[in-house]
């Protein structure tokens, strides 16, 4: 240990300092910027309401110390191990898989990897996210860059050790008003009842993702009908009794706080079908071996049919469509799900989303809330939409998208025809718990720096901007997740 | 009424000034705002030239006083009660549509919800028509919210009483030098033969809208053809007398002033036939019980045929595809088309357009202009063939991409490929008569601040960004359309 | 020749300067064009590398001077014949095509009317390119123009019958310190070989560019493949020895400095046949009568086949897939290809690379640059795919991106996902020589100008992008392409 600390000081000489710059993410025209200045300081340190991610309940339940550096910030993040992957670096290097290589992968060097690579992130998001945890979490005050790795590494590492930094101090830190995180249809929520019984005020809620059991081509699909049967009583050898199954494990997600569900679909086609034709397709598909046509069909009647629950039992519902999942077959077959593999689709949401809408898109009781990773139907498509649809909300810009030009893109493609009440505020969407605040603070500086710029141009008056970006920051979220 | 004043008196303390800011809409750097404001100050005053447009020519044949505020500003626009739809509000409530509740609406309670959900408009281009409107054209100078909203409503209402408020003194006071309005083949144009008959010095032509006999799928068609037959005295059953129908008809629209044909189809696609199997595909949708293919194939040829007639008889053909009418199957039942639940759709312009070009894209006395509503087609598709084709002009931004962040991506991504001559000035294509000045003062601020924004960047000489300015909003449009 | 000084001088009372402002191309903000003024200083004198291009090898074999102004910049430019055809000029006029006409066509008349239609490109690239070789290569001081015309065509002329215009000594001028041509299989490459027994030190490789014997839709595809064997002595009639010519010729390529291959593919399609399966489609498309299925299925698979040999033999491998070569059919049927006509598609980049990326797409040693025509896939595909497969780059913006506004697109959708080290520097893409370092330099001051704004936004420190900008201009493409 002696030795890694004299190599820090000779590190610490050539070394760039670290150090956020308050006008970050501003424009850079002075009168702009100080638009976005006044805009950013009364929505700065409104709470954080996080209504879509996925965070470990686990964490809030047992309130244990997060792991190393590795673990904690780089394994689980696809952001970054993507980035590596795409110069070369090897999975297992960074410790990522279930192989011995990967199990076998000595962490400080995965870290050391991270930190030699770390130019490659110049210009992203996840620069940004980390800089921020590094300097406002971890009070690191140089830049992470190959000399610096180990002083990083065990300045974290000691951190992570000490009480404060344990989820639920963090949670409290951070000003988390409201985090919801999300299941699979299957999951027991017993982290969730650990939380609620445990009389610890941090409010974290589950959300229903019912993929496993409504997607024909899912990895396990007849098992997992099979499951679904057993947990619930249900006879999900039926259609009936399968959507009494949904029914039921809804209200029980309602019972451990979800407000929303939630679906990841390879498209946002919908269908709504008659009764005994519905039936009859799950009989063709529910013993995963589906055709794709009736695969893509049955998940299409299921948004349908996962409306009309919503409209009766009030969970919001939120749609995810276009990921063309595990795209990379051989790192899929080595390596499994959520490997930085996922690569977006062009989609049609005006044929896609027909058929549920004539269903129940007049509905005034019902929100479902649209997210994309095809920009283009931003203005073609979601805004339009958005602004005639009262059962529709835009989320914000989603995974690839969620960054500052992305976000910038999405309020001027979406807001001259949606306007700025039919989206639904900020979600961080993340796994990776320490950097919330840095997503959320991202989002509030490049929204102010929309409406700065509005403002500057005479588009809107600024009392109105000091109204809609505390609505964009805190107001929209909790009216469209029903909070 | 005397109550009323005294509850705008009591208002006026609380509420929010309305001034329109003299550079609204110019970039914010403050160099590239004194270039555009001097361009501007070259353009502001030009005469409006509305080429395509859908105010109603019986307001200029009678020159009747408008009617109350919500009849003229609120209930014909669907920009507006397709927001205040989009956020719960029942169209019956503003008195839209045919239905007992809709008539029994309160017209001033109509006004009223517009008034409370003004905040709607933030951000949208509705928002500044209107503000305009009511400043300029009313003398408002209090904003529009639950406060004002009676003294708006008792304003605009004395003021339409007024004789400097009729339709012909507003077009006057407007500086309009051209208005065409669109009508539909079987229209006998009375109004417009009553304005012309009356001297008045007002120019207000007609365009040729033949949708309604040329596509298969519209409501009503094969009694519009047999109406069209009976019309023209041609034998509308066969081929060859269809097409002399349409013949017979421009050629009448022609003597009522229009320049230009316009073509509101689903898409883009066109298609040439030999003689004979046109005739046969006629012979198959005449009926008014076309496939789907036959109808789509129908309209695409009548776009050849369209054209070719254009060679012919000079007329400028205006092509409008992409919107997916009457999307909402529920509320088309109830309160029938244009109720704000049109959705644009992807398009494909390269294989679309190629039957019609390979027949007459290089006729250099052909002039079709183009339109769009999927944004993605500016770059890829509709920049290089208007860079190439002798025949082809792009239109301006339409519809949803009326507005300021439209027109600066539709500058941004067609410039660099098609140039600036290859664009045929704006469009204001409203039913809005009001704000139709409003609409092209918003047109020359944008393509000022696009200009000067090239010149502050040295892409562009000043002296050439005058000439350019002149042409974008007078040159063009006039030498496009042929006046 | 008296009379027209004569003429110049007249003319010169009125005309325009022509000026390169030293700022041009640079964000109008202050304090951002400050930054990216400091950082073009660090590259605008680095040498040009220039990868990909379409220059004529005899010019640099043979060293003779280049023809007239018409013939060196007018008729070989599809940027400048496609926009002054759009505006009604005939080709003919122009001197471009084989007819009696064009031949007999006056080319001071030509450069005429390319000087009274200049405003046209107003706005575009190729107005800033020329304006570069005006000013910098020519020394002209006045703005192109009617009046200017002949001044112009008399410096132009003179000046390219003096040595130092001499395309080797341009060259030499130009600090360019590699040149790619591109070939087909078929060329013998004589000029490159003359070039490199010359001793000259100008360092010009070829491309090997297949498309003619790999595209059975290609003119005269089966006559492609007989003269594919004869050159090779391998039986072509068989797969196994038509991949084995291709093998043969590919070595022959590197042997001439190629360090990539180049696939003009009207889709991203791949397919991944088995041999037997690839053996028999062979068969089927060898004789030039392909079915449209076949032949698409025939280029994909083939771009498997090519990204096999560059894993064995190195060379890098370009796809430029999206183009509708010769849109426009009686053009073509005249003139022939590249007339200006090709518009651009869209394209679906995560299918179609799919078989390909399955076979070979986590191979490390394996580099594939993709180009788009269609922006669309920017952030929703390509930035995705570019930043996870090891073996894909993203080239830069093609053809009509090429441009200040389509760099800005470029950097502004990628970077985020793909970041600044997944993309492979810059392409001039140009048969028009005297502009390269026109086009270099618009490049480098566009890319300057982004990480300036990203500076100015605190999103990046200014430190590294001094290191970003030099990795933009020169060490990504010496490392993308293997220099």
């Amino acid at each position: 240990m002696r030795g890694r600390r004299a190599d820090h000081k000779r590190g610490l000489a050539l070394v760039k300092p670290l150090k956020l710059h308050a006008d970050r993410l501003f424009p850079a025209d002075a009168k702009t910027r100080d638009i976005a200045r006044a805009l950013y300081e009364t929505v700065r340190d409104l709470p954080i309401v996080s209504p879509h991610g996925h965070t470990d309940p686990e964490w809030f339940a047992l309130n244990e110390p997060f792991g190393n550096p590795a673990e904690l910030i780089l394994q689980p993040d696809h952001y970054l191990f993507r980035m590596l992957y795409s110069q070369g670096v090897p999975l297992e290097a960074l410790g990522v898989g279930d192989s011995e290589e990967a199990k076998a992968a000595d962490l400080r060097e995965a870290w050391g990897i991270l930190a030699q690579h770390y130019h490659l992130f110049r210009g992203t998001p996840s620069r940004i996210w980390l800089d921020w945890v590094f300097a406002e979490v971890f009070g690191l005050d140089v830049r992470l860059e190959e000399e610096t790795a180990g002083l990083y590494y065990d300045t974290i590492d000691a951190a992570l050790k000490r009480d404060e930094f344990r989820p639920r101090a963090l949670f409290e830190r951070y000003g988390i008003e409201f985090l919801a995180t999300t299941e699979g249809a299957l999951d027991p929520l017993d982290h969730h009842r650990t939380i609620s019984d445990s009389g610890w005020s941090g409010r974290v809620a589950t959300t229903y993702r019912p993929d496993a059991v409504v997607d024909p081509e899912f990895e396990g699909f007849a098992q997992n009908i099979a499951a679904f049967g057993e947990l619930t009583g249900e006879d999900c050898a039926s259609w009936a009794g399968y959507l009494a199954a949904h029914r039921q494990r809804r209200a029980f997600f309602k019972r451990h706080g979800a407000t929303a569900t939630d679906h990841g679909h390879p498209s946002p086609a919908t269908a709504n079908l008659q009764t005994a034709e519905a039936a009859a397709l799950f009989g063709r598909v529910k013993h995963g071996d589906a055709s794709p046509q009736d695969a893509e069909l049955f998940r299409a009647q299921m948004l349908t049919e996962m409306a009309r629950m919503s409209l009766d039992d009030g969970l919001v519902m939120q749609i995810h469509p276009g990921s063309h999942r595990n795209h990379n077959r051989t790192l899929f077959e080595r390596f499994g799900r959520d490997k930085g593999a996922d690569i977006p689709l062009a989609v049609d949401f005006v044929h896609g989303l027909k058929p549920l809408l004539d269903a129940v898109g007049n509905e005034r009781e019902l929100t479902i809330i649209l997210f994309t990773l095809d920009e283009d139907t931003y203005s073609r498509e979601l805004a339009p939409l958005a602004g005639h649809y009262p059962c529709l909300r835009l989320g914000p810009p989603w995974w690839f998208h969620d960054s500052p030009e992305g976000m910038r893109r999405f309020r001027r493609r979406t807001t001259e025809t949606a306007g700025f009440y039919n989206t639904a505020g900020f979600n961080d969407d993340t796994r990776a718990f320490l950097s919330i605040p840095a997503r959320h603070d991202l989002a509030r500086r490049i929204d102010c720096g929309f409406l700065a710029e509005l403002v500057a141009e005479h588009r809107l008056e600024e009392d109105e901007a000091f109204e809609v970006a505390q609505a964009l920051t805190y107001g929209l979220v909790k009216d469209a997740y029903r909070l």
